[in-house]
């Protein structure tokens, strides 16, 4: 992070005024180049089984980014002139015309986080150091599609580059962990780890549900028609996956309602649902069922359980029919987190294996329910600003809300939460900004000392995420 | 704006400290005094078609504003002492004692936006360089009172010296538009322009509303009692507005509901409204229903569809009964704007031709929902800082909480959205101070460049406005 | 509070740049040492009325504070071993221990509100400029220990070196007051008031209820079982509590909800009630009647009605049984108060002789109900940022989103709202330095003079609290 571009100030993000930004670039110096634990995210795990080039520019940056994409959708241009892939197969824009609309429209990003990211990826991977425009279009096309093989930008170069020292990525139940296991073979596991993340057996709002759950059966040798059977067959799997790496859960959720159902409620559940029986209140309930589930999981075996509440998923009928979903059409809703997971806590709340990591989108839950209720229960940790809010003034929110009634040592640290390999130093470099100025204005304003700050800070940036997912 | 006074700093709502202060000065120095565009607001088109001169200073300033009327309520003082008109006809206070009682509290205004706007006025239009006080109260009153009848102060030479280059009224469905036709005569339509607001007709709930359907009827020679008429009575009833320059509609709803009911449903749901057989919950339906209608209709004809949502209206009873409406005790609520907007969004929020410009009283739904959702529909724009929001720190909450989100470029710019003439200025003033401070602390963070703040600032003031409400 | 300590700067909390710090230290200079109003609280009358010592540091600084031991307790640590009594009567952890534990501990509370008030606290009351660590625990402990039985830290010293000029405890409605009977005879009532909180007998969730509105009544002489009666015998009680300076009555309730039912409805509702009968929502029903009744009797009595609306309480089962209330597992919900109060303030809202203080845990509500509606009703007013939001960053907050719409004189000053006697001051002294840098930052922007500002200043820290209070 040596290198410089004029639009890359070395203290950007950092306090307008002195002396607080003086002391936030001390902060963040001391911070700037420690390894980055990567806990959670969504980069795919063939990248580093078979550590093969990008394909090219658009498909590193534009087309898998639905944070671009949107934004870009937004201002009345086309997916199809994206290059975003439909489900009817008609074809689509090429990479290069794309990346070309995307430069012509690159002043639409002015002020977001995806143009941070995006500016910090070509400076740091690529050595670029101007700004994507009609002008400079076709140049950094063209020199990334030429660095896109270079050894140095394979994927696990990629790693070591950004000095990932943990990353996790993020598998369904049903997958078999094909790359996981190529990589335990090279010994790669522990650095790369993966997740277990069984929404496709615990969401039965999903067509395939009782198809899903046969096949989870099958897979685990148990007789998922009865609960036990159920809850032994999440019990292997989640074991299965720790084998390669796995120190996590993590459950995406519109709602954060929990249930503590009695057996008998249970199995007669479990009946409608494997018999198409169940309408949208069964499922939310099976759904509300299944996180108990996982937390009474989470007490035995020690895994660290995610949640990723708040998000309405697909609001858009026509983009999902036309392109499936994750293209930029989830919305936030509000989301009650002390009713909802009401049954969950009273249930094994107080159990001292159990660790649960909230993760929000609802900011009105930051001081109202998240901080009060990680300010008092032990199994509980508010999460990084998510998605969103995973931006400088989202940053900002968060720890303006959430540290005076939970504490520091009370938040889980960062997670880049990314599918874009790239971005994540980027999103690292952020979170350390912004921590460091936070951290500075407070000691400007005599609230800490500078020896304290410099301890959250390196906490916040490095071992708070290693803590809180229990990575050695 | 040449003009000051000591309480009137020619840096007020800069940033307090350097570098980013001066940085602001200069953005804002490049936007102060570019012309008013005027979208959205509520001054009387009879002002303008006669250019007769204002009554005197409280009738002016005080009883027509509900944001200085209630203050002083609050206080306990009693609005027949404020010289507010009772429904019963029963005496009230004259104007220079209402005057009066206002100077004599004016410190309760201390930090209001509303003080912003009476002292700028005051300073602008009368060149008054005092603030008022018990001891002005008189003086300033007679200032006025003399000025008013100067030709520089009638209101078509106001819209001049404030530098409105279009400004648009608000008419509801059933209004014939008198002043806008003698304006038209004159050749002041396209400066001046209408909107059309058909709550007289669409909202359900109003005692009168089988009434005004059947007048809508008449006037428009359509068959309300046929749901298909009734559309094409709003079609021929909008083409009506345009002739006198309507680019817009606006909706006035508590909530942001919409429905798509099949046409059997609608027909039911109709021949109940005329019949007055319908309740609360099919009120709702019909403003529900009516919205999407009218997003339909702006699909057809162009313009420009503006929902103004969440306000309870009229929350005190007493107060309704004895003086009417828009007297300050209207209170926002929660705001569910993407469960609401779906049917609408869902049925037509991907044409090309849908402009829908949001405008909220809930600021939780600015992160939450506001910005994802219009940093994806490429129909829907998010309108700017709203009533009570509407002021420096409204305005900091605002740019903080949607433009990483949403980008600078789904914005619709300023609108003043005043009853009252003179405050224009001082509110577009304050919105382009607010946005160079903003502006101005990114530069100062190195988030942005200069000459994109330059930029940035100039959208914001002026074009935005004009692109979003489509005004040539 | 001329002491000083390395980590209590003078300037602390203050802005953190120039110019905005030296005027905020010079409003705040002109406010510090104000005589101290405490309008509402939990502090224990016993202790003035029978001026012992204070049994030991822990007792004095952790057992009692749920806001510290909440906090260790999120970071696993048990209760038994804090010294936190137990129902069941088994051994808890002796004060030294505990204390011990808490000075291993006291890193978690960096940046948290409890540690400015324990290091404030320590300084101001015991001389002691060092922060606790494991290294100073005994130390410490020791200091203060001593001290607490000399003369000048016995409770009615502390008041006065306090600079207290009000206190106001808080009694149930079947409280006798023995120890405010006590103080009469000594003529300490005036300085020490009481304040009527019915939720003993309003509270239809109680177990206890029927059996507590029974001594009611016998302890009234007035016949609870008829709607009449049991009105009477809160008119007679609350009449008692006046002759014990009660100012004010106080209402902790879940929700804001209110009622106004007919007298009938009343009396079938009082019927069940004291028949057990009631289920959950006939509870709901009762409490929101009595918020209303409250009201008709402060409009008859002039007692200012204080409502802490928001927090769902007890939501750990498992510590409700082990070790009963207020143990930090109280956690704030969303809040109704457009809705809710409707009932009430439809009914008597524009009574001149009603005050309604409304302390609200939902900040989102600020800006969208409480501000619009104490900058309506007369007989509203907010009061401070209450409980988990008596901090810096939630003083900040809540100024940013009441004043421009509210005013400041639609405040009603501060509050510590504390059980810990020696936080007072240090409360008081961050609502002032916060006050002082807002408006710091405010003369810095050229939006108040500073002469408005420092009458401001005066008001916020001492006058407004007197005033609403309705305290000569």
């Amino acid at each position: 992070m040596t290198a410089s571009a004029p639009h890359l100030h070395p203290d950007r993000l950092l306090p307008a005024s002195e002396p607080a930004r003086g002391i936030a670039r001390e902060i963040y110096g001391a911070v700037r180049d420690l390894p980055l634990i990567c806990p959670h995210g969504h980069t795919d795990p063939a990248w580093f089984a078979s550590n093969g080039r990008f394909a090219d520019p658009a498909a590193l940056f534009l087309t898998p980014d639905h944070y671009v994409l949107r934004m870009l959708r937004s201002r009345g241009i086309d997916y199809d002139a994206l290059g975003v892939p439909r489900r009817d197969g008609k074809p689509v824009a090429d990479g290069r015309s794309a990346w070309r609309l995307l430069a012509r429209n690159y002043h639409l990003f002015a002020g977001t986080p995806s143009k941070t990211w995006i500016d910090h990826s070509f400076l740091w991977a690529f050595g670029i150091d101007k700004e994507l425009s009609p002008e400079t279009a076709d140049e950094i096309y063209d020199i990334i599609d030429a660095r896109l093989a270079d050894p140095d930008l394979l994927p696990r170069a990629l790693l070591d580059k950004a000095r990932v020292e943990v990353i996790a990525t993020t598998e369904f139940a049903l997958d078999d962990l094909p790359h996981h296991q190529a990589m335990a073979g090279e010994g790669l596991i522990g650095r790369v780890r993966t997740t277990y993340r069984p929404d496709d057996v615990t969401d039965a709002s999903r067509p395939a549900i009782a198809e899903n759950l046969k096949k989870f059966g099958e897979l685990t040798g148990e007789d998922i028609t009865r609960w036990t059977g159920l809850i032994n067959a999440h019990r292997r799997r989640r074991e299965y996956f720790r084998r390669f790496g796995a120190v996590a859960t993590d459950h995406g959720v519109p709602t954060a309602i929990t249930a503590d159902l009695s057996g008998a409620e249970k199995q007669a559940l479990l009946d409608k649902v494997l018999a198409g029986r169940h309408d949208a209140d069964d499922a939310e309930l099976f759904r509300a069922q299944m996180l108990t589930e996982m937390a009474l999981l989470s007490v035995e075996d020690g895994m660290v359980m995610q949640i990723h509440a708040g998000s309405r998923r697909n609001t858009d009928p026509a983009l999902f029919a036309e392109r499936g979903p994750d293209k930029g059409a989830d919305i936030p809703g509000p989301t009650d987190y002390v009713g909802g997971l009401s049954a969950l806590l009273s249930r094994c709340g107080n159990e001292p294996n159990l660790r649960l990591i909230m993760f929000v989108l609802d900011e009105t839950t930051y001081a109202r329910e998240l901080a009060p209720m990680a300010g008092y229960w032990s199994s509980l940790m508010i999460g990084p600003p998510w998605w969103f809010h995973d931006s400088p003034q989202g940053i900002r929110r968060y720890l303006d809300q959430v540290v005076e009634t939970a504490g520091f040592y009370n938040l889980a640290g960062f997670n880049d939460d990314t599918r874009a390999l790239l971005s994540i130093p980027a999103r690292h470099d952020v979170w350390r900004r912004e921590v460091s100025g936070f951290l500075g204005n407070w000691v400007a304003e005599h609230r800490l000392s500078k020896a304290t700050a410099a301890e959250l800070a390196k906490h916040l940036s490095y071992q708070a995420a290693k803590d809180a997912y229990r990575i050695d």
